[in-house]
């Protein structure tokens, strides 16, 4: 064979690996994107289970369609204002509902609708059992479209030029403590503010009544599917194949232990009941705190970073409680808590814990920046929201349950026959 | 290092991306193919959730079943006839059970036999809560290891040699909206048909009595997880690692939601309720519609495409259900019809809607095609089955229910006491 | 170009494909280890469902938190002591708490943590109903952290240097027939043996009485869940990508489909009803049984591995239940005695058939080493349990339902007013 030729079956060989690894890369993204959507199922679960037999159809309808009509706003426009070109590092400028663009593309606009969609739906279970599902799926869509994808393109921006700002500073999260989990739970929080507690959770001189979830079988399923979600959602944060997946998502598995374990060992000092749902919000707390770092964190810190997100989910459901805000599931304490403790972490426990004075201010910065933006903006949104269409249902249909007011349909009609009975007004 | 070794590194550096080339397809055709497999949990989940507490065995164990028997029956027989070398375009002709053959023809195999599952368990929602345990198992049977793969190699035929005629006519079907999901309706259709409606499903003066699901948050979790498979269904059709699966699930999640978008806007526009059920069904009707074209489409299509087939799933069961046919799930509503337009739309919205008659004619003609074989050997089938072994359960049965009197098993012996405290006859 | 400029080229060429390999290894081992996690919420919802409602949140829990202790007690301990340098044979010395270890090194320490969890896991359902939460956590660290590790280390170590006296003798349980479930399972036996029957299992003079599951739709998605589990368990134990994987989870598939059809089909010869609980167990028995061997069988051996594990599954359970012992789930006969027909099977049918008398000596011998291992061991373990923290719980716990004495939740409140009626104590 003559030099040439070799020189060709070289560089072949060279393009074939090539053309292998953007295909390799791609699938990854598609089987974590397969399961960042299976987490929409797992938040289903566990927040119909914590919340009455009467609601339940409705808390999973709302999950369902957050993610439908969220999944066409985020094709529309929250993609291209997070990812498109960015020159100012504040907002994205185009990408907006691609159409004919290369199909890498389209992998990575499948991947990151998956990722707007979890955002989100954490507002959904914290103001679960008391809203009106149209003013609820406006709220997401407003979410998904826009608050979401703002602060994401601070911390992410971009794919097609431009740099966010606060990415541009060296802010660490890698799949999202902040950008998506905080920034969920922040908006969570001005939700349940506005909308106000359940009826009856609160006595009239404040006396805190729990009101019990329906199937705590779901919700420990719940659990397990949205940490299984979990694998993809900061194992797929890479966007391609690599080595550096095994030590993700060995991270992400120690963390949700490590939460579960301790808000099971809080409740043990505190000599409460070891109770389910602490174990399974621990634990997801923990998982949130791991998204931010867990590329950079040995597995001694990722351990040790679930083991307090666990604690702090019980500590600040607890003074949520004492505030008399209503969270249905505790989505503040775990996804908002657990988010600002888990981008701190990121930046106390990389690189085996080398203190870096600056890199933490970095990252206490995006978190302040994260509470102001979702939560004066969700404050807003759902102020107006109440307004106009009206986001809390009547005293009547939440007593009712909304199960029946908002969609008549029941979801365990041979074992309520009591809501059965009646005939719809 | 002389001229001669390089030429030998370099084509062994080519052989070693072929090789991992074959591995990463194989990779993929499995994950797909698990997916795929997890479908049938979602079946079982949703066809169970829309019957009542006193079938919810029966139902679940019909799928679990028929993937069991499917799966021999398939291996011995269905995926010759369906891959088998196919000299005539009609049939294959070898490779019937399967032995000592090539690694990469088991995957095949592995990745098929889960598409045949799917095609024969559609029949079975449509069928529940009025047919006997053994009937419904010989039916699939027949489905698996004929109906359907007899279809597929006309099709989609052969990967040993031929070519389906209709593939040879340029019938795009890329993973089965007719191959697998009309030709599944079609034969429920059939079954439904000849099985007649359950008992009180219309009134003496041919009134309809609506029966309820007894679990809609299981039907909710099904939908979930079919949407999930439908990653795999879709992506794994590629049977390679390509950048393009990218494009692939994007469109069929963008399907799927538009789906569930489809059926509620139609639902509120006729002011009635905005059921979950239909929720569901919608977004895997559009699920199914994208299911031909999801490889040749842009975006804004699948939206479409999946947008028309959720308002489709809604005219369809309504007209079937004034026909007096009694589908339990909306399998022939979502399946056949959904599976119909979907194959269309695949004609007409290819190549950024090109418009392309012959193309269009192509689609068509599978399409009816699907219809006369499937829906015409299904009503042979049920008709021989219901006068020989005996298709319907008895009166006294049906009234008991089919977990009782078929498995001596009750699904919620707690709270179901009425059933308990029976004696088996 | 010169010629030493190709010779460049190549060895680029090369050793990209090779970081692509080592990358794309990762990808499989990462997605496998998720689908193996996964497994632990198969666990929990099919022993959960075949318990007691007043006992759901008590078997979940179990289930969920002695994953997240075994994470915590694998990492620590039982990776070092299976996998570590090995250079007796016996004993791994070490790779403990891994810090600042190769990236590759934790990818495995992932994939393989899940599988000490499905280890541990075993003994739960078995158990369900009677014991007390601490101590059971308890022992389910010591079988992560000491019994599964130490005996894995002598049939799968090492990674590290030094081999397993079992793997040296040709010893192959490729998955973990005997390594994961016949030593869970022995260890359940000996769990069980020792915490005695539950309260009114067996009357005053040994009659047997059937304790009904509260919910067979839960058992039934469980098993769905193990058996796509199973796919990344047997077919991730390749570690790395390659064409046979096609072929393991083929025989996986069928291995899983005959074992239901094999206790259906015993259960028929015998007149018995066909319950879901039996083919689901079945199908679970024909899962453990190719797990040792399906990278060697044909399918059509597959087959007959899976449909004999199934009866076995039936017969065995009769035996326990003759005997007066107690296994909730029937995890003895689906894990262990499963276990130990795959192991042999292996023998029997590796390479076609070709029979080989030594091989199968090896086969036995390791079944045997395994069961007086884990047997005695788990003897040993929860005798000292129950001297010492105490294993059973009180009477009056036991029939209160563990839900209420050992967590103050309950799984269903709206659906067990009697319960809640109660005040805690």
């Amino acid at each position: 064979m003559s030099s040439s030729a070799t020189v060709v079956q070289a560089a072949e060989a060279q393009s074939a690996v090539d053309a292998l690894r953007s295909a390799t890369d791609m699938l990854w993204l598609v089987v974590a994107g397969a399961l960042v959507f299976f987490m929409q199922a797992g938040f289903a679960l566990l927040e119909s289970g914590m919340s009455r037999a009467k609601n339940a159809v409705n808390v999973i309808m709302k999950n369902y369609c957050d993610m439908c009509f969220g999944a066409v706003a985020y094709w529309a426009i929250g993609f291209g204002l997070m990812f498109g070109a960015n020159p100012s590092g504040w907002l994205g400028l185009d990408h907006f509902a691609p159409h004919a663009a290369p199909e890498s593309d389209y992998g990575m606009l499948f991947f990151q609708m998956m990722f707007a969609a979890t955002a989100a739906t954490i507002v959904s279970g914290a103001l679960a059992e008391r809203t009106r599902f149209g003013a609820y799926i406006a709220g997401s869509v407003v979410i998904t479209a826009l608050i979401y994808p703002v602060f994401g393109a601070w911390a992410w921006g971009s794919l097609f030029g431009g740099e966010g700002w606060l990415k541009a500073m060296g802010f660490i999260d890698f799949a999202g403590s902040t950008v998506v989990h905080s920034v969920g739970g922040w908006s969570a929080l001005a939700a349940v503010m506005i909308a106000g507690p359940r009826l009856g959770r609160f006595g009239p001189n404040g006396e805190v009544r729990q009101i019990r979830g329906h199937n705590l079988s779901a919700v420990a399923l719940g659990g397990f599917i949205l940490w299984l979600g979990w694998f993809g959602f900061n194992g797929g944060s890479t966007t391609a194949v690599t080595v550096g997946i095994g030590k993700i998502v060995l991270n992400t598995h120690m963390a949700g232990a490590a939460g579960a374990i301790g808000a099971l060992c809080l409740l043990s000092l505190l000599r409460r009941p070891i109770l389910i749902t602490a174990a399974v919000n621990g634990s997801i707390a923990g998982l949130v705190a791991i998204t931010a770092g867990c590329h950079v964190m040995e597995p001694m810190y990722a351990l040790l970073t679930g083991f307090v997100a666990g604690g702090f989910s019980v500590m600040a459901a607890d003074w949520l409680e004492s505030r008399r805000i209503d969270d249905v599931v505790g989505a503040v304490s775990v996804h908002a808590v657990g988010g600002v403790w888990g981008t701190l972490a990121a930046g106390l426990f990389k690189d085996d814990a080398m203190f870096d004075l600056r890199q933490l201010g970095v990252q206490a910065l995006g978190c302040v920046v994260a509470f102001a933006w979702a939560f004066g903006l969700g404050l807003a949104l759902y102020w107006l929201l109440a307004r106009t269409i009206g986001l809390r249902a009547s005293t009547l249909d939440e007593q009712r349950g909304l199960d029946y007011t908002e969609h008549a349909e029941i979801g365990y009609p041979e074992f309520q026959q009591d809501l059965l009975q009646r005939d719809r007004p």
